[in-house]
């Protein structure tokens, strides 16, 4: 979804680059070249990367290390290699690790996606409005950087520049914190009840919907954050357990109205962004 | 928000019955009658009761046991008082306490909503395609739950029924917890990284914006089931943090993918049951 939105959305903003797809499926492939969701549908890994300029990989992050490997022979001298994956310092990791010093990683993490899963629900409008960051390092070359800058600038991104090591820290609670209890709220719900629920249920769980394969990824590779998140998360509802069995009324409104002030701010910059309308 | 949006339902699908709104509040009430959103506004709640058939409460939870008291007086014999409180087994049990026994009471609960506050946000189509619960007990008259069944179906809404008690313990699960997990996941979230939230973490604490004065009252009516909620949910959350702790991708695996099929039959259910579409 998130690959071929992408490949469709440089199709439209940079009519004159062509973009060479590639996916593991076989099914996958006959797909993307039905939807024409690039300009070439190829049935090689090595082949799809041996005459690009940049390299994007969208796959589940467990796979990046295989294929920062199985590329590497076939990667042109001074070509740009990044990836949308959801953590950051892995892929750098594996990056340093696994890539030839004559191409030039760079990571990026474009804020879009939705629950669903497939080149089917590719759009080229996807990341229109969207936050994209970028994850550098002191060796990152800046020419990589502006190179991407100017790509996902073009796709309608805002682009903000981050280390690997924060970013990992900040979308642990922002993003894979939401996917877990989204997916402990949905699995602590019997099944006799959860057709109960209405539009607040099903918007607080929607991400629990997500690709499982890909989040677990996700999980994994971010283990030290996301358990200091949940640390976080669990003290907080110990606070409104403790607070509701005591009958502290006080205290439940405040613990409320935190929360309804902190979201309200956050409404009101990403207004002031232009990020939601 | 509600009670408007139910007042203006009833205008406009019952054209011959004539609604009587009252608000606490002044400027409310004024507001109301420039929309409005009611066949007369009043200025004094006995009065608003004083010639009614149908009484329906729309305020937090917590002065329903005052406002029965105070309209005990003026209820006319044999009217059909309702409120549409998030929880039930409180105002069964004021109504038990307050009401007079020449009055019917029922439990309603419509399943609609969102996260705004007031009268300005009313709208004459809110319960369209929403479920509306009715809780009774053994003594709650038969004809009451008529006429209180044809009100809520017309408005738009399928009508189910149940005891005040399995209300309560089904929506502790399906409603009361995903406002407490939203609240905890925006307080848990500090003030540089909330900024980077997507489109994800917008929607999973969607319902942290609603009103917290309403929301404390609900979570105190409930506070058992909640706190066996808590219990539950939190041990969701631990058994994701020892997997991910243990680098258990199986298990992160197993609890994404069990929470990714169980909604996927909540939302096929729901679109069977044309409740979204």
């Amino acid at each position: 979804m998130l690959g071929g939105s992408i490949s469709s959305g440089i199709l439209r903003c940079f009519p004159s680059i062509k973009v060479i797809g590639y996916a593991h499926r076989q099914s996958t492939r006959v797909k993307a070249a039905e939807l024409a969701i690039a300009s070439e549908i190829v049935d090689s890994l090595t082949d799809s990367v041996r005459k690009s300029d940049i390299i994007i990989l969208a796959t589940p992050i467990s796979i990046f290390k295989d294929i920062f490997e199985q590329i590497s022979p076939a990667l042109p001298t001074g070509c740009v290699v990044t990836d949308v994956g959801s953590t950051k310092v892995m892929p750098h990791c594996w990056a340093q690790a696994k890539l030839p010093n004559t191409v030039h990683y760079v990571g990026s993490h474009p804020i879009a996606g939705a629950e669903f899963r497939g080149v089917d629900f590719a759009r080229d409008d996807l990341l229109d409005k969207a936050v994209c960051i970028l994850t550098t390092t002191k060796k990152t070359d800046p020419q990589a950087i502006e190179v991407l800058e100017k790509l996902w600038t073009r796709l309608g991104c805002s682009v903000r520049l981050m280390s690997p090591a924060e970013h990992d820290k900040i979308f642990a609670n922002v993003s894979h914190l939401p996917h877990i209890t989204a997916a402990s709220l949905v699995n602590a719900t019997n099944g006799g009840q959860i057709n109960f629920a209405g539009k607040g249920f099903l918007d607080t769980t929607r991400v629990a919907s997500s690709p499982a394969n890909i989040w677990t990824d996700v999980l994994m590779s971010n283990s030290k954050n996301i358990a200091d998140g949940l640390d976080r998360i669990i003290k907080e509802l110990q606070k409104f357990k403790e607070a509701t069995q005591n009958g502290n009324k006080k205290q439940i409104e405040k613990l409320l109205d935190k929360a309804r002030n902190k979201r309200a701010g956050l409404i009101e910059y990403k207004i002031k962004q232009k990020e939601i309308i």
